[in-house]
């Protein structure tokens, strides 16, 4: 439980400081096309990392609990994730097709990346609810399935986290041109710090949910 | 085998992918400063993830022979790994110190998340010698030690493709500046066919390591 309270510390920081870098130094919020992109590294970092962690802990969390519920809770956890992980991709195509200059669309090694996360992450959340809670597999079946549901379900996590890194250097670049990025200024230390709680957050769900 | 043979095809049409987008489209390989950088990417590839992939496979290819003998190789590939990316860290300080304009080091998250990758790679090589091979720990001690010898393992791994990822995105935007990139010219598909074989290598192997 120890490991289980650090992750959850170490998310909350994790989301504080994505959310003061673009709310300090890109802007801040909103849903006109000046701001719009903001929303999309917030909402990936709930969503995607930190709620999509959560909610594969959640029968470490609680191993007393009613297995039924303990399975409600973990889907319903991986809804509120995909649900913020598609306003994120709509904020990013927005400030992509809606700026002055309309930028092309998944032309990165990041936005491939993610959208495969995601779109596997659809596929697990199907396959997860059809084999355990509705209309439910054969108890063989189940068995077999398990260890591949596992398998997949941490190492999609680990493909989410690799996209937010990739996310994160590429707009740490956009944000601070030209050399900015190399001279360490305030954002620039803010934004190497978010990622370092983004992979200690990673490596810690990891270690909890294999060990 | 057929998942181990899978690994070495993957894991060769990457090292190839990465040799010739520098090979070609970034003035190839030499030591003095205008190619000095190009070593970086490529041996980094080769050391601290094809190498690696496979020294942490060994254990798989060869279950017939002797532990021993597996444990030696395993342990000897780990140090061809090391030699890759000590001379890979030299090609890209090289490429900043000597550079006319020197550009300032560690500054970007992946000059982190890389550099301390490579450290806990020497740390975990250390722990592994001392106890598996000499002066070895006693068994009960070893059999406390190796299920964390197995995780750091995997999750060094994990950095190293992270941090991988994230030099690809780097790159990919100082070769293909002021939206080039976003326009997918022939360089800008091959580093992402490039990054996309870094993901499944690494999914594969992992999979692999811990089925
Ligand atoms: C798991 C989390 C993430 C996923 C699945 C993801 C996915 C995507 C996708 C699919 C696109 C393409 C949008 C388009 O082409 O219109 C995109 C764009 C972008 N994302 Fe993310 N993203 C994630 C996290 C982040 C984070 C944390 C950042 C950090 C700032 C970020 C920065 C960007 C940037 C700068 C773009 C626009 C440039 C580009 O298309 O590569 N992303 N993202
Ligand atoms: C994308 C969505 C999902 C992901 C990423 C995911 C991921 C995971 C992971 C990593 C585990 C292992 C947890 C542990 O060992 O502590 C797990 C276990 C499990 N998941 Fe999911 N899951 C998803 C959706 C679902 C859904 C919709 C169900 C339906 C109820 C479900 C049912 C289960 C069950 C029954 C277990 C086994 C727990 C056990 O007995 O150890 N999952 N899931
Ligand atoms: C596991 C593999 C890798 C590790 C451990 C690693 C580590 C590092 C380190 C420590 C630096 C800082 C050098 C300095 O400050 O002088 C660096 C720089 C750099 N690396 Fe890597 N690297 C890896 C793979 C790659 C790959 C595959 C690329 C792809 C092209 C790449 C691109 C870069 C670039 C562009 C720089 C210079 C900019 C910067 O300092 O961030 N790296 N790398
Ligand atoms: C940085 C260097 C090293 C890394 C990344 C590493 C990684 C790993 C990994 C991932 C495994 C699990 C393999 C599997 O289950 O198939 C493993 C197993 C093992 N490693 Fe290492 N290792 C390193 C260095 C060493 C060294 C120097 C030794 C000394 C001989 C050693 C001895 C062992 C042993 C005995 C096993 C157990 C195999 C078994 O019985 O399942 N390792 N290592
Ligand atoms: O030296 C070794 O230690 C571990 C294990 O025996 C410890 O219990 C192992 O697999 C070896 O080859």
């Amino acid at each position: 439980t120890l490991g289980l309270i650090a992750a959850q510390v170490i998310g909350i920081i994790m989301i504080i400081l994505v959310g003061s870098w673009l709310g300090n130094y890109r802007g801040g919020y909103g849903w006109d096309v000046s701001k719009v992109f903001n929303y999309h590294p917030l909402f990936m970092t709930i969503g995607m990392i930190f709620l999509y962690g959560d909610a594969m802990l959640v029968y470490r969390a609680f191993r007393q609990t009613t297995k039924l519920y303990v399975k409600i809770l973990h889907g319903i956890i991986q809804v509120a994730v995909f649900v913020f992980a598609a306003v994120a991709l709509k904020a990013a195509f927005d400030s992509h097709n809606k700026a002055p200059k309309p930028i092309p669309n998944m032309y990165s090694l990041h936005s491939w990346v993610g959208l495969a996360a995601v779109i596997l992450f659809g596929m697990q959340w199907v396959c997860g609810f059809v084999s355990f809670l509705f209309p439910k597999l054969s108890d063989g079946l189940r068995r077999m399935y398990l260890p591949h549901h596992k398998f997949w379900g941490v190492a999609i996590f680990g493909l989410c986290v690799a996209a937010a890194l990739m996310g994160i250097t590429e707009k740490a670049f956009f944000s601070l041109p030209n050399g900015q990025y190399s001279t360490l200024p305030g954002e620039g230390v803010l934004i190497n710090f978010f990622g370092s709680f983004v992979v200690i957050f990673g490596v810690l769900v990891i270690y909890l949910v294999t060990k």
